[in-house]
C-alpha cells in the first residue's frame, strides 16, 4: 500500500476533535504505545511504519519513508511508527467502587497523568465533565503512556452523575478537613477540579465530604498543587488505608 | 527606555543555558510569577511589560508593544509582562532536615512539579545531579509557579553528595519494600531517579532503604508512575508519619 496525500490529510486532521469525532479515529505514536493498544480491546484501524517491525502483527500496514513518518508525527523525534486506532462506542457507566471525576481539566498533560494515576490504583472509573480536554488527544495520549488503552473513561454531564449515584462523593478544595484525619472508605468518587478555578460551585452542593492535602512549607505562599499530583496523593490516601 | 535589538537578542537567548550561565540572568512571565519573585531573594535586573502595570514597583522598567511581548515570550498567550532577574550564587549546601534528590530528571515539566513539590511539603533541600534539567530553564520556571523562588535548589556531584551525609537514603524504586510498611524518619534523603532508566546503579549503592509504592491496577501492565506524582506521593507519607 502506498502512502497518499489523502491519507497524509487524514492524519494531520486527526490532531483536531471535530475530524477524530467524524471519522471515530484516534492516533497513537511509538512502538511502546502502539504495542499497549494492539494488546487491548481496542481495535486497530492503519498501522505507518518507518521500518518493517514485522513484529507488530498488524495486517493494514504501511511502509513510509522517515520525511513522511515525519510529516505525520506530533513528536519532535518520531519513534517508528503511527497507529490510527478506532474510538470505540462509549464505555458502559460504571456507578461504584473507586471512581476519580474531573470537572472542567483543560492541561492534555493533566489528563493523562490522571489517566496513567487511576490505571496505577486500579481506580474502576474516571468520569470526565464534557468540557474535560478529550481524552484522544495526542497529547493525552503520549501522556497517558498506554493506560488510556486500560482505563474506562467515560464523558457526561458530571452534575447529573453525581446525583444519580449514591456513594461518598469528596470535592479536593483547599479548606476542607485534613486527608490524615477523615475516614476515608473503599469506594467513592474523587472529585478533581479545574487548573484555574478548581471544582464548580453546582459540583460542590452535590458533595458529600470536603477534604485537603495539608500544606506544610513555612511560608504559606504556595497557592496550590497541580491537579496531576494531588491526585496522585489523593489516591494514595484511599488505598493506603482500604 | 526603549526596546532596542540587542535587548530582544539578550532575552532571547536566554532560552538556552550557556547564555544563562554567560548573563547571570533567567526569564520570569506573567504577573504573578513575577510578584512572586520581585518579593523573593531574587534581584531582579529588568522588566518588560506591555502594560503600565505600576504596581510591580521595579526602577529598571521598558513599557513595549505587544508585538515586542509575543517576541521574547515563550508563552502562546504572554500574560503582560517579561523580566529578568539575577540567577544567585549558588546556595549553602544543606546535610539534614528532609531533602529530595534528583538523579538525572530531564524533562522541565516534572522538575518546575517537583520544586512545586517541595515547596508544598516544607522540603528543607532539593540536590539536582549535574545532569538534571537546569532549574532556571523557561519550562522549569513556568511549571515551577513561582515556588522556584522559595526552594533552596543546588547542582552537584550526587555520589559524592550522599557519601558525604549521614542521614538515611531512600531511593523510589519498582521492587522495594512497601511505603506502607517502612517505618520513614522525619527527616531524611528521597532520592529520585531518571524518568525513562530510574536511578544510576552508582546511586543505588548509596542508599540505605530501598521503597516501592504499591500498585494496585489488575492487569500489572503499568510500567511505572511519573517522577512527579511518585515524589508527590512519596513525600506525603514522610509528612504524614511525621
Amino acid at each position: 500500500m502506498v502512502f497518499s496525500k489523502i491519507q497524509l490529510k487524514l492524519i494531520t486532521s486527526l490532531s483536531q476533535k471535530k475530524y477524530r469525532i467524524k471519522h471515530h479515529l484516534f492516533m497513537v505514536e511509538g512502538i511502546k504505545g502502539v504495542q499497549e493498544f494492539l494488546n487491548s480491546k481496542f481495535e486497530i484501524f492503519q498501522l505507518f511504519t518507518s521500518e518493517e517491525l514485522l513484529f507488530l502483527e498488524v495486517e493494514n500496514r504501511v511502509v513510509i519513508s522517515e520525511k513522511d513518518l515525519k510529516k505525520i508525527s506530533n513528536l519532535k523525534n518520531p519513534n517508528k511508527v503511527v497507529a490510527l486506532f478506532k474510538i470505540p462506542k462509549e464505555n458502559l457507566i460504571i456507578k461504584e467502587g473507586l471512581i476519580v471525576a474531573l470537572d472542567e481539566v483543560n492541561d492534555p498533560g493533566n489528563l493523562g497523568t490522571i489517566i496513567r494515576l487511576c490505571d496505577w490504583f486500579g481506580v474502576n472509573q474516571l468520569v470526565c465533565s464534557e468540557n474535560t480536554v478529550d481524552c484522544f488527544n495526542p497529547k493525552v495520549v503520549q501522556a497517558s503512556m498506554g493506560s488510556l488503552a486500560r482505563v474506562s473513561i467515560i464523558y457526561t454531564d458530571l452534575e447529573k452523575y453525581l446525583q444519580e449515584i449514591q456513594i461518598q462523593k469528596f470535592a479536593t478544595i483547599m479548606n476542607g478537613e485534613s486527608i490524615y484525619k477523615t475516614k476515608l472508605p473503599k469506594n467513592g468518587v474523587i472529585i478533581m477540579g479545574n487548573e484555574a478555578n478548581g471544582i464548580s460551585d453546582e459540583i460542590l452542593n452535590l458533595v458529600t465530604n470536603k477534604i485537603t492535602i495539608p500544606r506544610f512549607g513555612k511560608q504559606q505562599q504556595t497557592e496550590s498543587l497541580n491537579v496531576a499530583t494531588a491526585t496522585a496523593i489523593i489516591l494514595n490516601e484511599f488505598k493506603r488505608n482500604n
